[in-house]
């Protein structure tokens, strides 16, 4: 079966890893870059390194970096008076410094990461959404901030005032992403941050149009109980004035899916949904297994 | 006292270190750039580090890099097929990594050095010989590669049959460089490679002509017992057609010296050294002890 996975960061890393466990499974994981930055001349791509290293079972604890790293790089720089509040890890500032050489060296950020997938082992399809220059900036009471600056440096404490995409409108999808979504048998979107890491791809319109027309879209809702597991999205999706609870999830995905998956603890949202069908399972996947019951659920249906 | 080291790597910055601890010396240690590289994208400055890392006395123990340092990221760089025999430290990264960005933002490599010896704690003045490019290149017998090639990659085995600095010619001193020579009372050229590491610099026309004029230059040879302490300067001197012993010295700075300083253990070769004033004593300065006691012979004289 080919399985598209339209990812963020950690809920769609770990999606991701449900699949990747399974037989007869040929997945794809297209990959939001709005969140990508320069940080001391160094490409970073969060989302990207946060399903790499889930599907190669060594991602760091707090939903960024490895597992394990050492921080001796990322300290000295304070030497110099650099801003190192964003934490890199030495092993994983290998993969940064070999991702910007090579691009500097003019391979496309596709190429660099089928590259280094391999290079973990990893025998999944992991692509970014696009090749092409593609921000997502927030606006927040003092003005636009990157995503960097209000997710790291402000720790997503803003309230969250506007949201736009830089790029997207022009931004063409990476090689291999409408293939493989034209082919797929299923593609899910995985519980990820709707409007910050879901619609920077959506807002592609070859994407969007792609994931219009195709039969099988399914959401898996980010929220359980309401909230979210990790991260700002409730906080975010209410104050960019979509409804509460799971009503704002099918709302953010209007017109691009077909079925959205919610937890059994907001089971109640189901009666509130119009127009779209609904699925109710457990929802949780912060463990592998988790994960991987909840694929074969996603197949099965 | 002013005083201006010309220095390639270990030798000039044990030099260095000698004038540095003394009291009443203004240092200005102007280094060699034409074994500067980019490796994985990052500007490698090898000799501007090595001595920094010499006044800073957290020097490595083989001539290069940081004592105690870590190497996670560059041993992790094997995983992507990057080539890592340039064993590049994880702190000692940093500060390539803080050198790159702050160049690629418009810093010069002067003002980043100035940076970053203060960063280090270090009083004297620590510049590069230019700003512009300047590269060594050496031809051996399959043909003509860069200064890493020979040294780290062959570990200078091969035969040196040319030696040419790209660059050199158009270069033009860094700010600071003809100044310094300019008011320094006492200009010495450290126990360099002289066709390594000191030529790249006296290559320069101005910095040629500023030796030239002064009336107070001396060279410290690089040979004891008719050998380098460490490096290949002695086997290379020989296959560019220098004399052996001093005498290949003397004729390395015809033109530049005033003076030759020579170890006690070659004091044979002062016979033979006409045309320039020769000194003999004890040039062994690995310890820093060692190399205070030889600069206040040399301020002395």
């Amino acid at each position: 079966m080919r399985i598209v996975v339209m990812s963020g960061g950690v809920g769609g890393a770990r999606m991701a890893r449900g699949f990747a466990g399974l037989a007869n499974v040929e997945l794809t994981v297209v990959v939001n870059v709005g969140d990508d930055a320069d940080n001391h001349g160094l490409r970073i791509s969060p989302d990207l390194d946060t399903v790499v290293y889930t599907l190669a079972r060594i991602e760091g604890p707090h939903g960024w970096g490895r597992l394990d790293d050492t921080f001796a790089l990322n300290e000295e720089l304070s030497r110099f008076g650099v801003d190192n509040t964003f934490q890199l890890g030495d092993r994983d500032l290998a993969l940064k410094l070999f991702r910007t050489d090579a691009m500097a060296n003019g391979s496309t950020l596709t190429q660099v990461s089928a590259v280094v997938a391999k290079s973990f082992g990893i025998s999944a399809s992991v692509v970014p959404v696009t090749d092409d220059r593609l921000r997502t900036m927030i606006r927040v009471g003092d003005g636009w901030i990157t995503f960097q600056e209000y997710f790291v440096t402000r720790r997503f404490e803003d309230e969250v005032l506007e949201v736009r995409y830089d790029g997207a409108e022009t931004a063409r999808p990476a090689p291999g992403v409408l293939e493989a979504l034209g082919v797929a048998d299923l593609v899910v979107i995985a519980p990820s941050n709707p409007p910050l890491s879901i619609w920077p791809m959506t807002t592609l319109p070859e994407i969007r149009e792609a994931l219009a027309v195709h039969p099988s879209v399914v959401a898996v809702s980010p929220l359980i109980g309401g909230k979210t597991v990790k991260g700002p999205a409730d906080r975010v999706m209410a104050s960019l004035g979509l409804p509460a609870g799971n009503a704002g999830v099918a709302e953010a995905y209007e017109g691009l899916i077909d079925r959205l998956v919610i937890d059994v603890a907001d089971s109640d949202d189901a009666t509130s949904l119009d127009g779209i069908e609904v699925v109710t399972t457990n929802t949780l996947i912060k463990e592998p297994e988790a994960a991987a019951r909840l694929a074969r659920e996603l197949m099965s249906w």
